[in-house]
């Protein structure tokens, strides 16, 4: 591939304005040059490159048609807005894109006048935008405002309530649908079905097509009307049929489909459509990973590739020659697929996740007993719920940030009832590069109010086996594991499948005076800082050096009884330790538990605190929220 | 109306095989019987009138066609299931619906095994169903499902999760819509248009009536297929226009819309269909409140009439000729609409609840300011977030418990970008008869851990007042106010508007030794029960009675520092006093304060304990949860 230092058009491009003043028939050459950069960007600092990709049409064409900032351009996911930001202000600084202090991972507010709303978790961009074109009309602003929405996110539940709502609040919203039938692995359900068949109805398209130049012949249509041939389309349908599709039901116009990687033709159609009133929506197919033969080939690798040669798309492994630990989602994944072997009852269900949560080992080894339910939490929770009514053991995984949309769904239909079911949170604590929207950072405070749930964090991947073996007996309720991002500390983590008693913890080491109580793999940085603040006390006060006890709770409900009253009478001093929000999680269960047992025990609380952590790697966010072994160590003494 | 002992058919139905052994020709009379039983009962015990008197003939129908309890019957919010408990073994404990340690308010598992699912919130049916439909094929088991689902409760995003992940799963469920274009106020959205359009479709229904007599006349259609004729309706459609409706677009069987008010014919219909394999939906039309003509006329106010004359349908109002203090709704009601009319920027925002949370009010006056977004909170919090982004000052109001399902979309879509909005939770605390699905229970503890977010509770009707006034100032950020149902305690509440310092809760009381932190309308308990208590020292104890401080936190967050370092310095002990879930909230928030600042202060909390607290009056429950004035008082001393 060429230097960036070759581009025509994007080193002059600072600002959508510069882009509006150039000539239709130069956009394609802009997209081009926009894709370049990404990969060549993506190629070293790894981050979101498929859905970026394709988009880039569409994001020239949505900044060259719309007067942004002003009028108001609304992303659903910011995976693919790489594009939207090197437009608008931040090329220069796109190399520091989800670092440390760098550009955010997902557009917000706080960073730009062009990102007009958070845009971390799905489906909340047409809910978003709605508010924004109702306030537009009741200032008396004339502004448009656009919703980006994925085919993926569209069958998240908040979408349809978007849809639901801007069909019957007067407002001129343009919902541009970009249906690429991905959301990280290919879509799935109803919704997917329906927008095919409005993209493949071939005969129904050949009589659209036949009727309209009948009607032109007639005279019935003039040359006037041509320039909306788009909008007469759907005419011709309703006088066809007398029946309308979906959104046109809902009294939402409906365009397309149309092709959404040919630039020009997306201007032409916006151009023709922006102006008119009333809720709109187009529906445009675009190719994920476009313009980048490897990415087009393979979509849910490329979403998230890592390092690779731009020129030969080889992607780039870190190989030190070493064996490390598994990450945990492959613990997970593979110990599914186990337990599913020996237990008939046990199902998987994702949202939208099987590559992400390894939950495709057990789909592809049992794609009957799999359930990839799309982007929707609740309902995962909720479908679990039914399979486990009527007698089946699901394991529902979902990432803990995007857990917190399920949250009355684990009330509601799964603690009620306590049915035996078990909830897997991956991504818990903070993830890193993905950052505020993304850390797993409030599930522990959230859960732990729930009456009948059972609340676990193993310590390593051994204890995640067991604790997944033991949540699968029969009669133990509602069973929440939780566990972070990335890996984990055992190498040789295929332990035999046993038994862990419910509300027990650990005594990892025995001492005098101060006990560190730890859930999660946060533990091990735990232990590690006790052998450092014990190592400094030998240093420094050889006579009585620390003796530091540590306790991994393993379960945050139901607390661990019998452990905490010999902390508590033994202890003068405790320090809690948990990757998760300090307000509400292990911390504070253990204050309630020695005041409500009279315990005066000094107790010192670390996690992360009370504002949203940005981005950057795990080990520079924990060190940042005084999460690291040195920061715990130095509670320690 | 006569008397139930005069019923022919009702004293002999126990259970659903009783009403199974009858010829279709009675079950009219059947269904009269129950809606008289229905009408006699609720005339004296209040409950849940119009929507249980329009599924009548739904609930016979369904209950004599399939094979209950084996065959899986899935309510969606189980105001609608009186009918259903009547049938299924509970004709004799119906007296005590909705009463301490009496039948449940909602259908739930725990209570009859022809309860299936928790029904409490809405729009979870089709989820559940889906799953129990699973595991019928997984387990091989030749069982029938159906999920009985409103228009309204078809607005929330997790019947649409559950509708488009049944039409990809493999399945034979059966969704009956019930669509009566209510929801408790009267439906709304895009949805709601669709349904209507499909239901006054005449034009396509004529050419479908004409075409399918000529596929008679043809000879294509023969008599054996005569049977199926509902079917073929649709195949008709199909051939005509190679255009779906929205369900059969997504695979999903459409069949409709019938009369659903018409026992017989629902129950030829059900016959048709119950066997046909793979999902399908049937499209009724009801009445809500049909049959009792009071309750037709006005189906908003028959929802739940409180007592009755059956005869006259005259609604008893209990007159004592006193004073009341006010609901805190109409407070809210009444002064949102104050506010408004001094503050252009201000919206309302309501997921289905205008009459319950009293927006109307303002709705009546600002018919433009106030949006009514249906059955769909997470929508409601995205939408006031992308309306605050621009500008406008949105008052979202929901019941605390339904606010579960907006809870990410409170993280993502307005605490992260700290805009300008506030968050009325209505309902919030033990709610009374509606029992444990309705309490508004967790919002404390769920909301605390949350970053940015300011969390208020007033006491009593002015402090309403004051909150909703400083809330709606600039630069408040996201700003909770919680209060519970039922009314306070000043009958003199119009007070002037005044700002409240953000974060500084009230002293009402001096004393020593002891303090009392309270949060909320349970102040006025905790008032009472620190006079009882010191009443009581002061008769035990006269030389050192108990004088006990009183302060009214007003704020859970942030948290008046101040204040708790006074106290923190001054008491040994200290009682909080909230109405809530003791694990998370007001009493886990001065415990960790007191720990961060090294207060060794006995801390005892008053709240609501961790286990689903259940059904009865507001006073009894208080009084179970150790938080009424007795039980308080007895902590004090």
């Amino acid at each position: 591939m060429g230097d960036s230092n070759d581009y025509k058009y994007l080193t002059k491009i600072d600002y959508p304005a510069d882009l509006r003043r150039l000539k239709v028939e130069e956009l394609p050459a802009v997209c081009e040059e926009l894709r370049h950069d990404i990969i060549e960007e993506l190629a070293m600092n790894p981050g979101h490159l498929a859905s970026s990709l394709g988009v880039v049409e569409l994001t020239v064409a949505l900044h060259y048609v719309f007067n942004t900032p002003f009028d108001r351009l609304v992303w659903d996911v910011g995976h693919q807005a790489y594009g939207h930001k090197i437009l608008t202000g931040r090329r220069d600084r796109f190399c520091t894109n989800r670092k440390l202090n760098g550009l955010k991972p997902f557009p917000h507010p706080d960073e730009s006048e062009y990102d007009t709303f958070c845009c971390g978790h799905a489906s909340n961009s047409i809910s978003a935008a709605l508010g924004m074109a109702v306030a537009a009309k009741l200032k008396g602003e004339d502004r448009k405002v656009v919703a980006v929405i994925g085919d993926g996110a569209m069958s998240g539940g908040l979408a349809f309530e978007g849809i639901n709502n801007a069909a019957s609040t007067p407002n001129d919203m343009l919902i541009v649908l970009n249906d690429n039938d991905m959301s990280i692995d290919r879509s799935v359900g109803g919704m997917r079905k329906y927008l095919l068949q409005l993209m493949t109805n071939t005969t129904y398209n050949n009589i659209r097509y036949r009727i309209s130049r009948k009607l032109f012949d007639w005279g019935i249509l003039n040359e006037k009307r041509r320039k909306g041939l788009i909008r007469f389309n759907n005419s011709v349908k309703s006088v066809l049929t007398r029946q309308k599709n979906m959104f046109e039901g809902m009294d939402i116009r409906y365009f397309g489909p149309a092709e959404g990687n040919d630039v020009v033709e997306l201007v032409r159609i916006l151009n023709v459509i922006k102006d008119m009133k009333g809720p709109k929506l187009l529906h445009i197919h675009t190719t994920k990973g476009y313009g980048y033969a490897p990415a087009e080939e393979d979509a849910t690798i490329w979403h998230a590739p890592g390092k690779f040669d731009p020129d030969t798309g080889e992607r780039i492994k870190a190989d030190d020659g070493k064996q490390h630990p598994p990450k945990f989602q492959d613990v997970f994944g593979q110990t599914l697929l186990e337990l599913a072997q020996q237990n008939p009852k046990i199902v998987g269900v994702t949202p939208a996740m099987p590559t992400g949560c390894s939950m495709n080992i057990m789909m592809n080894a049992m794609p009957d007993r799999v359930f990839d339910v799309g982007i929707a939490e609740g309902h995962a929770v909720t479908f679990s719920g039914g399979m486990a009514k009527d007698g089946l053991m699901p394991f529902c995984n979902i990432y803990s940030s995007f857990m917190q949309r399920a949250y009355d769904n684990i009330i509601h239909d799964a603690a009620t009832m306590r049915l035996d079911m078990v909830l897997c949170l991956d991504r818990a604590g903070i993830v890193g590069e993905d950052g505020s929207t993304h850390h797993g950072a409030f599930d522990m405070a959230f859960l732990r109010p729930i009456p009948n749930l059972t609340i676990a964090s193993p310590m390593d991947e051994p204890e995640l086996r067991r604790l997944m073996y033991t949540a699968q007996l029969p009669g133990r309720g509602v069973f929440v594991i939780r566990y972070p991002r990335g890996r984990g500390s055992v190498v040789d983590w295929r332990c035999p499948l046993e038994e862990v008693p419910v509300g027990k913890g650990r005594k990892m080491k025995d001492g005098e005076g101060v006990a560190v109580l730890s859930i999660g793999p946060i533990g091990v940085d735990a232990e590690k800082a006790i052998a450092i603040a014990e190592l400094e006390s030998l240093n420094t006060n050889p006579m009585a050096p620390l003796d530091i006890a540590h306790y991994d709770m393993r379960f945050l409900k139901p607390l661990d009884e019998e452990l905490l009253h010999e902390v508590g009478k033994k202890f003068r001093k405790v320090v809690t330790v948990e990757d998760g929000v300090i307000s509400g999680g292990l911390g504070s269960a253990v204050l309630e538990f020695m005041a409500d047992h009279g315990y005066q025990v000094e107790v010192k609380r670390i996690g992360m605190p009370d504002h949203f952590v940005m981005h950057g790697t795990v080990a520079e966010l924990h060190r940042e929220c005084g999460m690291d072994v040195e920061s715990i160590a130095k509670v320690l003494v």
